[in-house]
């Protein structure tokens, strides 16, 4: 059943361990088949070095393993809503991607800061809220998936516009038409997240009078290599 | 004698090259055959490239060389306190990893930030107090695996719960039921410790009137890759 | 047409992905075969692992396309615009990578802190002003262009002494005789804004009484493996 | 002529590279034979990959070329002096490795934070006095490694205690006893440089009461992971 989409599904997952967005068994993907309704997606706990494509599990949109022999993700209840709520997302994918969960535990927006950010994303990534207690214990992952469908409407976000969240205290999950832009996507957003970091950290910083080369040493270094008397390697 | 366990420590030592955790002969992976007592632990100051399972090294609770014709660890006494007192963890690492040891030599414990915290460890990562003098230069080694086990008993936490510890001004020891979880949980540390960092950065930092693109510029990007007159790319 | 250079400026665009400079399809090298006025582009949006040399594009400087059938970059005008401009240089290369993109989206000039900055630039790399709505608008590409060439013109810098610049918001424009010193220079580049950020963090964190080995541990570690009583490692 | 030394310095020039010190054809390791007073070192400007054990240049201590068709490294006058100088050490490693740079152009020393520097040096790591103008501009290399000699000897420090010094405004030196342990300590170095960045950062840092995991979610990820009810991963 779907095979083609569980090749699609398991490469997609390789390719976080290859992006250095997952250690371990962190991290999972899915992809959806509109026509069917049916989900593909990662299963739970399992390492990315001994999985198989024959290992994905395949769901029906109101949760009910229609396919596979292992467990889902447990974060299959999140994937579900956003499948259900944002009708034109054909894939998704959470990972705990270092810069995404730092800005999420901090419990901040990444802004916009830049081309890189603007040619991924109309605007900053939003954080959700958190969770109250009764979120957490009961249907946690279902609720999860309900507070970002909720952040994006209060904001007036449309999914196909920025196609990824930062949960709140926990990291993002990215989309996009199919498994492989939500891949991308997650690459992505941990570039500018990154990015952002750094762009706050630079614009906080300053020159001060106890740095910068003087001028006879920058002078002496650029012209020993390339002014007229060079004696920087080999002639 | 143990030949299966130490061919199982050999492989969890070479994971710590793998995982980025140690550079050339630091770190140390160990395990217990609880039936017999016995302990198998990696030789001290022997490169990753060169070492082999037979050069694992056998050694009693008392701290008796078993087996082995090369030096154990200059770290054994720790290891064996900790077997000793934890009596349900089944192997150890230490290592030197950037982050787990900037926070041991600020002296603080890795706060939980979130989720992949949670996932590991259930609170923060304690950090001991700092050996005395006394402590230092009679048995330092010993003393180190006792200060150990001290902060988790003053503290209450059980050493199933918080798979992890940070010596004063010297770095992580990890454990788990076997010497590979021990080793997961050096890398699941290491990275809790940068996503520590990084949250109370980006906590610390804001959005300032200097940095932040123009709406114009934004809607530019986006557009050209985007929007319906999209120009990037190939059709 | 061109075809020697067409194998050139292929391979100088994957040691962009090899020297971690660009992920996906993000970055660009451009060469000119100034006898001709021929330029020869990477392509728009194709991966890296299935670009060939005959994936390259031929322009003339005045944006024609003269061979090739995919689409250049979406940023060769402003390509042209430096090879129009700055009559010496023979090859550019364009990159988002984090660092560079972090001073640029700061709007700050990398300033010279060193002599790896001064092996590479006679002074910081400027960064350029904002481009103004009209000139988004209208042309952007091109603009920007136009505003690196008047940053310099403005400052008095020879594009020769400083063979890179930052786009405010945006990210590295990098140059050199031929394609192969571009790239080279885009990783110099890299590497120096990474410094200065570094430099100006060491500059203004500093020592505290919290923080500090004590000298009693000192002595211990420094002699348990160098002293003359040394117990580390194997006799 | 010492072919067998040849080799040795060759590899470990390769180590460089492999340790991620060194990018392009930056940095250089020398060895001296002591018998013969001869010093064997890197060519300046050979791309990593296409040297050979057969390109590095032997010179006598007065500075004169032995052996060799190409030219020593530029810093060769340097190498020389502390050959002269530190007559235990028998092998110097000079990069431009980013840690230990930035500090240097900081003008600070790497103070002794923790037991991964005490393993490595009996304090800090110094950084020297800036060059004058006129050391600058007349045997600027020789009077580099002047300046180094003059800072161990002011602040009474044996090179054997502190294989590693940086030099102002410029990057690191570090010795051993050969060309080997003269690597091992350029990546020490630069592992401490690092580590040093980050424990000041760290301890400037502090929660605060916008961060930290609410107890319930800590309870909830603990719980469904670890948890006798736990429904992450296979049964």
């Amino acid at each position: 059943m779907l095979e083609a989409l569980k090749k699609k599904v398991f490469e997609a997952n390789l390719r976080l361990v290859e992006y250095n967005l997952v250690v371990l068994t962190w991290g999972n993907v899915s992809a959806i088949d509109r026509e069917s309704g049916l989900v593909v997606i990662k299963p739970s706990g399992v390492p990315y070095s001994s999985m198989t494509a024959e290992d994905m599990v395949v769901m029906d949109l109101k949760g009910n393993k229609v396919e596979g022999r292992l467990n889902p993700s447990s974060d299959t209840p999140t994937h579900l809503e956003l499948y259900r709520s944002f009708e034109n997302i054909g894939g998704i994918v959470h990972t705990h991607s270092p810069w995404a969960c730092s800005w999420a535990q901090a419990g901040r927006d990444v802004p916009a800061y830049g081309t890189t950010h603007a040619d991924f994303a109309f605007g900053g990534v939003p954080c959700t809220r958190g969770l109250t207690e009764d979120e957490v214990n009961n249907e946690y992952e279902l609720n999860t998936g309900k507070v970002i469908v909720e952040e994006f409407k209060k904001r007036g976000i449309k999914p196909e516009e920025c196609p990824a969240v930062l949960i709140h205290r926990h990291g993002p999950f990215t989309w996009g038409k199919d498994e492989s832009k939500a891949v991308e996507n997650a690459l992505i957003l941990e570039e500018v997240a990154k990015m952002a970091y750094q762009t706050e950290s630079v614009a906080a910083l300053s020159e001060s009078s106890n740095i910068g080369i003087e001028d006879y040493l920058l002078n002496k270094h650029y012209q020993r290599k390339h002014g007229k008397n060079a004696y920087y390697g080999q002639k």
